[in-house]
């Protein structure tokens, strides 16, 4: 509606210390929120240059494409920010489980009885063995 | 469905070195996803006790309810948790405006053209002086 010219995206970031900004994946159709995952400005671009979500992972310090081993890629359809520049919302069409766990979303867990129990509100449509193999690394 | 009882939720989750858990709202009935905030271990269990969402702000270093100068309140529906443990997805019911420039969302604005523009995506429901007047904090 109101086309903001002449400032790379990119620049209206604010990436944290890290070097790194929060990004919510949703489900584009269902608008189901599949995951929050952390991308740094070279996964960011790669994202949008390719189309496919990639991140930078902080426990194995490493680039990677989402799906890259088990297939379950994510094709972006719109890449949002918020007023502080500081998020980014993904819109995705999802291959299969996002969840590393088997689970379509990676918060199928919620809360019950004031923090007291959880419960499982989704089902699992793979186990991570069908999802990887024995030896794969899980992304 | 499978209740997980004995340990409190709380313990299952991974706050970051800066005590924070990142925490994604969504608004239970249309699936928008509103805003994303931090919150420390008190005001997860002042949300919990409440149904009010409150957040630590790590620019005032101060905890916050949600609406509580705006009026823009939200009610806690659900609380899910991701598989690492380090994401809250809280489900509520927003009254008006949850973004302090006066949209519905946080995100209401979309890259275009290869990161090149942008564009705003939602209607603008107030102006921040309509929501806190002029000399007000804006939450």
């Amino acid at each position: 509606m109101v086309p903001c010219m002449g400032m790379s995206f990119y620049d209206k970031l604010k990436f944290n210390p890290d070097g790194l900004i929060p990004a919510i994946v949703q489900d584009h159709t269902t608008g189901r929120v599949l995951m929050m995952a952390w991308m740094n400005r070279a996964s960011l671009e790669k994202t949008v240059e390719t189309g496919k979500t990639h991140f930078w992972s902080r426990s194995r310090q490493k680039f990677w494409m989402k799906g890259e081993s088990s297939g379950h890629t994510q094709s972006v359809k719109d890449i949002a920010y918020d007023c502080d520049g500081d998020t980014l919302l993904i819109q995705v069409e999802q291959i299969g489980a996002a969840c590393h766990e088997g689970y379509r979303s990676c918060f199928f867990r919620s809360v019950e009885n004031g923090g007291a129990s959880d419960k499982i509100t989704e089902p699992q449509l793979e186990t991570p063995e069908q999802m990887y193999g024995k030896d794969k690394k899980k992304t």
